[in-house]
């Protein structure tokens, strides 16, 4: 199982390759929230998304041979993006098995940046096949977008920044999808501030992760629907186990408090951030007794929003 | 006339009273223009604003008992904003002519930060008239947006800031409206970076600083046009002289290139910016003959924008 030590490598391994990212403040939604809070700006990381942490540790962590013959995913989302730019950093291939109905604009994306893309039938069945094939024809590694250990511990990196900047935190909240973020930022919290309470914050309509907790068992994400299309996956096995033993609470919160939250970020913190990163405020400024008084680090997981398109 | 050494007066002034913004790069817009572009981020000023420097500096300016009476101004903007907080970090009275078409939106912001707001008819005589009588009844002393000296040393001290992080510019941009900022990033520039080029841009719909330095004389702005509502105004008295010697160039810009590279910025440095703040790397991104290889400071001047509304 992935622990503390990988985190560690992972920063070490990924330093210089992807962006350190600020801890920002705003003394309006401290007011708001009547917390401190500190927030991790994932939303200025490259590709705008954290998931570039993860990839680029995966990448590196390859041994040359291996890597030599390329990565490979099947993904429409920030994730194919960020292996194909941690594959053009280490000058080896990447290939991209992608929906036919993802938009055009994500496959120029994962195109810019070097990576071969194949279509496939938008089921996953077809994904999964399609994948099988690349990888039986090219000999690349398969990364799985968040239930893989190189992916865990390089998206821990993240809290292990917030809390080295920031180490006595009271609460660390993470949102929640396939669970990459959230055990990452379980692991490197418990490891850096044993005391503080790790919270999920997961959409209302996606909600398989507070099930499975509840549950004790991975209940899978069935028609999900939700704004916040960066958490729609269900959890994964790697991650469950994690996000069981350290997470202490999964906060659910609601279509219209997750659009608010991302327009007062907007408004008054002046950056962008996509709706899978307002849960978390979303939830801390639903539950204020929780939060009263407390010093909360937020982990803003990305800026990826089609701005010809907002939720306003 | 306003001199470097009051810059250097105002920095110590206002110090712990606003925010000091961070010096932000971005790989892509680099890439972009074919040069190293440094932004002065003013959006993460408190009021969202630059102009929260000058009025700082010059509500602190002022002897006690001058302050006592408290400060006095006429403007829909974010002066007016800026000009109530500060009143209120000194603890003073201030007092705001607003014009009765003013958006509700900014008669609330400035009478949330406590000012006492006067509704007056929407011309320019009504407010100069209405003003006049507010200073005769309060005493208070009255704070030109930026026709003042005050206002353009507190308004030197972003380029300061700039300059004293990345010394080495060749070049150093702002926009002009009145002049205020303008004036005061001359002066920083020159004193700090003496080889350096100091450039204005200005969108075609409000070209009368183009106009007037090519004049000579202040050529006043008439029925202007343009997004970048910020950029209105004519120059000042005091700030003209400055700008006639400092500054080598007005560079002005198309209403669809401020779009686009106000769209930029919120796309690949997720960060919000208004469109006043666009419109030097709209001209940035228009002369590449003339950046290409050099090192430009930008200053982008605010982020308040009516999300609600926006130019694309």
């Amino acid at each position: 199982m992935v622990c503390f030590a990988d985190i560690e490598a992972a920063a070490a391994r990924i330093a210089g390759r992807v962006h350190r990212t600020p801890v920002l403040t705003c003394a309006t939604l401290d007011a708001r929230a009547g917390a401190e809070l500190y927030f991790k700006c994932e939303n200025f990381q490259k590709v705008g998304a954290f998931k570039m942490r993860g990839a680029t540790n995966a990448v590196f962590a390859l041994d040359a041979a291996s890597a030599g013959r390329g990565v490979a995913t099947h993904s429409s989302g920030n994730h194919a993006q960020a292996l194909a730019l941690a594959a053009r950093l280490r000058g080896v291939p990447a290939y991209v098995v992608m929906p036919s109905n993802a938009p055009a604009v994500k496959r120029a994306a994962v195109a810019g940046y070097g990576a071969e893309i194949t279509v496939c039938e938008p089921t996953l069945a077809a994904r999964e096949a399609t994948l099988d094939e690349v990888v039986a024809r090219t000999g690349a590694v398969f990364v799985h977008p968040y239930d893989n250990e190189h992916i865990i511990a390089g998206q821990g990196t993240a809290a292990l920044e917030l809390l080295t900047e920031q180490p006595d935190l009271d609460l660390v909240l993470a949102p929640v999808g396939g669970g990459g973020l959230l055990a990452g930022t379980a692991l490197a919290t418990r490891a850096l501030a044993p005391a503080a309470r790790i919270i999920a914050a997961e959409p209302v309509g996606a909600d398989d992760a507070c099930r499975s907790l509840a549950a004790g068992r991975i209940i899978p994400s069935e028609n999900p629907r939700t704004v916040a299309d960066g958490l729609l996956t269900s959890l994964g096995e790697r991650n469950f186990p994690i996000i069981r033993e350290h997470v202490a609470a999964i906060w659910t919160v609601a279509y219209e408090a997750i659009i608010a939250a991302m327009r007062l970020v907007w408004e008054r913190m002046k950056i962008i951030i996509e709706p899978s990163s307002a849960v978390c405020l979303a939830a801390v400024l639903a539950r204020p007794a929780e939060v009263a008084g407390r010093r909360v680090g937020i982990i803003l997981s990305g800026g990826n929003v089609d701005l010809a398109r907002l939720p306003w």
